[in-house]
């Protein structure tokens, strides 16, 4: 597998006190590219963090609506660039080799030989038409509720099992969350859309799609393409630290999505679905008195 | 033009300090597709906030290697959806007409139709070798120097400038200074990506390219495809509050562009160009007694 972080040095200027620079080691988030080839053809090159490369390219397929199952899929595999019989690779191990299940085959809607980038999730569609895939799993229907101090317990769960950005400040991370709060698989990369794709392919591999009754927490932003990649995989409730876009906010509640943003501590806004969000057991407690800051003149 | 912010309703849980929701008046950064077409064909459509549309478009041309000065476009105006004789309006306002001049035209790596997200800045290509546009503007050559103390001063201003952040906090930002420190452009979108062609556009149609002797700040993280378009644009420093990736780093260091990384007050780290980092007037002064925060016990 290829490296998910790189080691380099940095000159950190004035970094002695005395407007001399230092040098210092460093280490980076990989980025490289990824592509995905369909039954021999190429489909599509993504920027992506390398690591989880089969569960990258299986998401992207879901979100592309290609397939809804593993058993959509015959093979996968990473093409080790010796055996593969392809003589485009630029770097073994860049590139995912699939074979789609007899039957299955890329939808009219998506073209082949687009490119994506790290944060790219509707890329080769022709038409704003096109934009917009028919969810295959009824979301809208999803009878999951989730209380607020769950919701509020997550974003420190997912930060907690970053690995890779504790060591380079430059990745987002997607994470897969019970409604009683239990993180079930977190994924990292350069790119949200790539996090939620490894994400939404870790669970297709294990044939845990439609995520019914699941929470997706996404470290940035959600925009339309992130709505868009929750609602395939059929996860009724999509969470992010940052904002939304007004257009993540229309789809949302076209697909009958609960979205919420801005969820930071104890605060959080929903933006589509609130009939989701419910206190489990009646009011908040308050912080008892004695756990409060103490005066400035104590 | 097309609105920037969306007024809208959330529900905030446990707002009122009783478990219960409370609904609120909230305002999200808008999001919306924005076709490009040259001469009569559709290029491109990227996810976007409406405003500097002409600007994007004529970035987007600079960043696809198309266009290099105010000379190469013969016209470009906002469809209205009544005049253009186009039938495929989603929206009128959201497309954006360009006439290349003669002899201009699109270059081969370029393919038309397809589309981009507010974060894309590489879609189309059709292979790794694609991406890696030529630069036209001797970037590496240039002769620009900034101290760290005017770098140290950029993401304040740049914050300082932004209009809609202020009021959704959910745009990016790209800022375009001179090597004093000055704001000579900034522009806001919901991907980085828009944000910079905005911002290379309004100097195109300046005849401000190349951006020689300036610098570019961005307000999130620098990609492989940011880099692209600051060397594409002749910019010979780019700046990111926060991390850049191994790939950004590679091709800084291969088109001799400087790329500064968590550029946050005084702290930043060099990646790349670090030669054009100097400070201006010896050391930098340390912090008079004086002006250091009072001890707790005072």
């Amino acid at each position: 597998m290829r490296r998910r972080v790189h080691r380099l040095t940095v000159s950190r200027p004035g970094a002695d006190g005395a407007g001399r620079s230092e040098d210092r080691a460093d280490l980076l988030a990989a980025e490289e590219p990824l592509g995905i080839r369909v039954d021999g053809a190429a489909l599509t090159m993504t920027m992506r963090t390398p690591g989880d490369d089969i569960e990258l390219a299986a998401g992207f397929l879901v979100s592309e609506g290609v397939v809804g199952s593993a058993a959509d899929i015959a093979t996968m595999k990473v093409c080790d660039g010796t055996t593969c019989g392809h003589t485009d690779h630029e770097q073994p191990g860049n590139i995912v080799d699939v074979t789609l299940a007899a039957g299955i085959g890329i939808p009219a809607g998506v073209r082949r030989s687009f490119l994506t980038t790290s944060a790219c999730g509707v890329c080769g569609k022709a038409s704003v038409n096109d934009i917009c895939l028919q969810p295959r799993f009824p979301v809208a229907e999803d009878p999951a509720r989730v209380s607020p101090d769950v919701l509020a317990a997550l974003p420190d769960r997912l930060r907690g099992g970053q690995r890779v950005f504790a060591r380079t400040g430059g990745l987002h991370a997607a994470g897969l969350f019970s409604t009683t709060g239990e993180l079930v698989a977190m994924k990292e990369d350069v790119g949200r859309h790539n996090a939620v794709d490894k994400v939404v392919g870790w669970a297709l591999l294990r044939d845990q799609l439609p995520l019914a009754g699941r929470i997706l927490l996404v470290s940035g932003r959600a925009s339309f393409e992130l709505v868009q990649k929750a609602a395939l995989a059929g996860v009724p409730v999509l969470a992010a630290v940052s904002a939304p876009s007004s257009l993540a906010v229309d789809l949302a509640g076209e697909a009958g999505l609960t979205l919420v943003g801005f969820l930071r501590g104890a605060s959080m806004n929903v933006y589509a679905g609130a009939h989701r969000i419910v206190a489990a057991a009646g009011p908040i407690a308050a912080e008892p008195a004695a756990a409060e800051p103490a005066a400035p003149d104590r």
